[in-house]
Parts: C-alpha cells; structure tokens; sequence
C-alpha cells in the first residue's frame, strides 16, 4: 500500500504484471493506491467501490482475470480456458448493472477461444494481458472523442448539472460525462459545473467535485435534493451523466437518483444528456426493466464513515441505481457521435458490428 | 443538561416560568433536554435547529420572548413594550423561512399592546405567560384537526412518502404531516411509510424515521435520491409533506428538496399534499417568489458529524428551503379542512380572519 499526498495516480495502474488500484473509498482525504494481489482481491474492490464507473470497472475485470490466471499457464490450453471462464464468471457476479465488467470479461475470454487451437497457454497468456492493455487503451481513446463529440453542447456561460462521477475515476482519462467538460475547459469556455453529492456514497461529493476542482473548473457542491431549486432558479442550462448500461430501447441504467434528475430536466426544460462508450451499450438488453438493480448494505444509508446516523433496526431501501426511460433522454454522448432518438433504430444501426467480439489471431 | 435513555421528553418544555428544549440535532443517538437560560440560548437553538419544524419554532419563539423580558417587569408599561417589541425582532431574525416564529412573536407583542392601558406590567407579563401556553395548547388542537381532516386521504395497502420531518418533533404532539399517519394507525388502517433522509441534516433519518418507528409504524428509510425509483416501482400512492410557509397563492416554501418531490409526484400522476396548520398560511406573501429563502453554512454540505467529506475549498450551495409552486399542491390539510385549488380564492376565503391578532383584555 503506497500512500502519496501529492499527483493523483491512475485509477487503474497495470506495470510489470502487476495491478494497482486507487481506493476510491478514501477520496479525496486519502491518496491510497492499492495492489492487487489476487482475483478474489480485485472482486472484493470492485464489490466495495475501491474501483467504481462502469468503464474503469471493465478494464478492472480484464486485469483482475489475468490475476486469477496467470499461475495457470501451465495447463493445457483447453483447462485453461475452462478456468479463465470459470474465473470470469466468478469475477463477473461482483456488481450486477453496469454492462462493462460482463463485455471486458466476454472479451477476454474469446480471445482465448479463438487462439486455443493455434497457440499455447504461455502465448494465449500474453495474448490475454496485451488484450486487457487494449481494453484499458481503447477506453483513453474512447473518453477523448465522448467528449469531442460532447463539447459542442457546451456553450459560454452554462450552468452543467452532473450526478454521481463519471469522470477520470470512473474511466482511464478524460471520463465520459465530464469528458466534454474537460475539453470545453481546454478551450477556454466558461461555464460552471453543479455536482450533486450523490447519497449514499458520495462519488458527487469526494470525486467529481474534487476531480473538476484539481483541473481548475469552476465547479460548485451540492445536496441531491438541491438540483430542483437551483433548476428553478434557471442556474442549470445542461445536464449530462454517464450510464452503467444502456438498454436497445435507449433506456438508461446509471446510478440511483439519475431518473430524478432527468425528470425534473423534462419539467424545466434542460436538456439531459447521457455519455457513454459504446461497451456501456447493450443490444441484447431490450429495455431498462430487464436490467438487474443491485440492491446494496442497508449501513451505506444508516451510517454516515463510522457514524450511525439512523435509528437502531430501521428499514432501509438501497437500490444502487435506477432506469431513465429513453424518452426523458436528450440523446447520447457516444464515440461514434451524439446519437438522437429514436434510440431502438438509431442504437442498432451505429452500433450492432461493435459486440467486442473482436477475432485474434496467435502472434508468436 | 438532562440525559435521558428512556422516555421520549417534549420537544418543548414549559414548567414553573423555566424553559427546556429537546435538542434536536442529537437524536436518535441522544436524548438530551436543554434548560434554556435566555433568549439569546433560545435565538441560538432555532439557530442550530435543537429546536425546528414551523409549528415548533413559533411554539419556542413565544416562549423564548418570554425569557428575554421577565427580568423587565419593574419597567413602565410603555417601556416594557419596547422591550419587548426589540427582543421579539431580535428573535425573529433567527430563521427568516418559516413565517411561524414571526406569527408568534407579533402575537405577543400585540397582546401587550392590547393590554398596556389597562393593566400594569406584571400584569401583562402574566397575560403573556398565558398566551405562550395557549399557543402552545392550541398547536396540539390544530395538529389533531389535521390529523383528522387528512386520514381521509390514507388507504389500506398504501405506500405514503414523507420529507423531512413534520412530525411530533415538528410540533407540540401529533405533527402537520405525520398527524394523519398516526391517526391512521390508531385506527388500524395498514400502510407503510417511505422517510426521505433529507440531506443536509437527516431530519428523515434522524427524527421521522425514529419517532414512526417508536409508534410501531411500518416506515423505510430512504436517500432522498431514491424516491423516483421508489415512485416508478409504483410503491408511493401518495405524498404529505409539511411546510414553514404558504404563501396567498398556494405556493408552499417547505424543506429543500421538497420541490423535487413534488415534480415527480406530478410526473408518476401521485397525489401531493401539504399539512400544515393556519399559522403557517401567510396571506401577507402574494406569491413563494417572496418568501426568503434561508441559505445555511457550506459545512452542512461538506462535513458530515465531525467528518470532512468534500475537498478542502470548495464551493458549496445549501439554500434551507426551496419553493413548490401551488399548481404542484394537490391539497392542503389543514385544521379547517383539505382546502382545494385555487389556492388564491379558498385561502382568502378561510383564513382571513385567522389573522393571530386575538384582541386580550385584561383580567385581574
């Protein structure tokens, strides 16, 4: 465990075989970068949120498998597919919505398939890691044209509403919802960013706020149920978020309190944007009611740190994220461009070749 | 200081010319009654909301007055009336939303008023013991009137959601909108009720949640970003919420976030109700657009108990109250009855002649 006070490091660090996380859960009052030792480990911080944003949690998967089997190399290529996919169903089941995890692990694991009959464990191996290093440089690449596409929403003394982060923490650069706010602030644009904490964890509060603030956005804190006053007020010209996975119909899956916003948006009349990589996209999700809600610990509501903030016994909710019904969604920041509704056609279209399905061929 | 593990003690405690408060801000984790010395204490508890909820702030205002004159009774009529005229906008000043504590006040200067040719001043100082008290007596009066009118509107089966906290805790028993749940389940009627936590200060998880659950009522806590989901699961049939003021249009100036709710309310087509007794009805305020709303210190949104969790520096909004236009407002419950749009003929109609200003005479 590395305990720095100065630069940020990395949200995902992959070097020499080795993974390092930075624990999100102690942002921003502590820089902690953790390595990551085993699959369980690397399961366990995603389960916990140490790695959290539907696309860092994917590049996250990639590498943790590699942990899960890398001492397995000397297994014949057919058990060793059996246990990279026994491992990613493992590795898998450790947070249910966003699509990511699932599309780096399935990923992963046709790689392996393809070169099974042309390669051997030690090649397929290496064929594996420089995969994770492709989904983890694609991403980069990915976050930049998001935000390409997005900046040009951004106008000249707008007010931006976001929710939850999903910004660099969430991703390996730029972020997706923040992306384009990054590139209008390259670009000397000025305009003003409300973060809405984001109860229970408060991803608005300890990483957006602080992430826009470190770049120098002028960037302003506030409680969830604060964004409707201010709306009122005619403070937020633009929201945009980011998504755990987008259903075929354009509903939206992200975290719990985004379906409130995007109502209140339709009440006042702001345009609500979701941003995501096409690998947040899912086809074969019809529409947000089949998308599993990950119901979390009651304690994230009734504690506050280490402080109990709620009566002995209570009843809680905790639904980590909710459904935004595509029709509340202005359109969707992708890589591909900003894509316009109707989603069900437009989705299908500009995105049905990317399954991620990409075919390997063994290089020796 | 009394600290006491058993019992719940009044929110407001008046015995023998002494003053005691149940602070507030440490429940449910302590239950401790405050003796409150003098009037700057008692301007400092409305403050720091030991003492909060419109009902209950006008109830400890008259009382607080009270504590800021009684060493003026060897005073001339006349001067003893600008004394207390001085410590009753002192007072005022505490908390600018809720129109209560300035009901309260103006109705114990005006019994002086009333009283100062025909009496002396211990005199008046007695009439103003007694007006306390029967402001006081009277809340428990209008929250059960309330309680009465607005169990009509509670159903077998149904799922009731809550913001803030307008209850027991809010008042001197019942509450404004938690009066006809506990009348409801007098009654044997079942239902559950949601309690948004209500960031900043939690006044749904501390105080809502707490004093349902000590009546034995079905009630879940929930983050307020939750409540969307909630309503798009169909599980929240209907909605009462309290207020600190109302203007003669209807509109109601209530806890933050309370806006929000009322916009969802409106999208999932869920009845939104607003309790309140007649003291908190300001025919004065043409609109909510007048109504001032209370803007609270950055480390409520930044610090959680002792624990920092935003950036050091940061921006920070946290307006107290927020403003939900009347045309939201499916009814207000009221002592008088559930008074029904348009708001700016019916108010006008019922409370005109609830003007406080009962005209004292006094009595040897």
């Amino acid at each position: 465990m590395i305990k720095q006070h100065q630069k940020l490091p990395p949200t995902i660090r992959w070097e020499n075989h080795e993974l390092f996380l930075l624990n999100q859960t102690k942002l921003p009052l502590e820089i902690i970068e953790e390595k990551q030792e085993t699959i369980e480990q690397v399961w366990d911080s995603i389960k916990q949120l140490k790695v959290r944003g539907a696309p860092a949690i994917g590049i996250a998967g990639a590498y943790g498998l590699l942990l899960g089997i890398r001492h397995n190399t000397n297994l014949a290529p057919q058990s060793f597919l059996e246990e990279l996919q026994k491992k990613a169903t493992y590795l898998d089941r450790a947070r249910p919505t966003a699509v990511n995890l699932h599309w780096a692990l399935t990923r992963m694991v046709n790689v392996a398939k393809h070169l099974i009959t042309e390669c051997n464990t030690p090649l397929i191996y290496d064929h594996l890691v420089q995969e994770a290093e492709k989904i983890h440089q694609e991403d980069r690449q990915l976050c930049r044209k998001i935000g390409e596409h997005g900046v040009s929403l951004i106008q000249e003394g707008m007010g931006i509403l976001t929710h939850c982060n999903a910004g660099a923490l969430a991703t390996s650069e730029l972020g997706t919802a923040l992306a384009p706010m990054y590139l209008a602030h390259q670009q000397d644009i000025s305009f003003r960013v409300y973060a809405d904490e984001t109860r229970p964890l408060l991803q608005g509060a300890r990483l957006t706020s602080w992430e826009l603030q470190q770049a120098g956005i002028d960037v302003t804190l506030i409680c969830d149920n604060m964004a409707s006053h201010l709306m009122s007020q005619k403070l937020v010209d633009l929201i945009i978020v980011g998504t755990d996975r987008v259903a075929a119909n354009g509903d939206v899956a992200n975290k719990i309190g985004t379906l409130g916003v995007a109502i209140l948006a339709k009440y006042f009349n702001i345009p609500f944007y979701v941003a995501c990589p096409s690998s947040t996209i899912d086809l074969e999700t019809a529409t947000g009611k089949e998308i599993t809600i990950e119901e979390r610990e009651a304690e994230e509501v009734t504690h506050f740190g280490m402080r109990k903030t709620a009566p002995e016994e209570m009843n809680v909710r905790n639904p980590a994220f909710d459904v935004t019904p595509h029709h509340l969604v202005s359109g969707l920041i992708t890589e591909k461009g900003i894509i316009p509704a109707p989603y069900q056609v437009n989705l299908k279209k500009t995105f049905l070749k990317e399954s991620g399905l990409s075919r390997s061929r063994c290089v020796k």
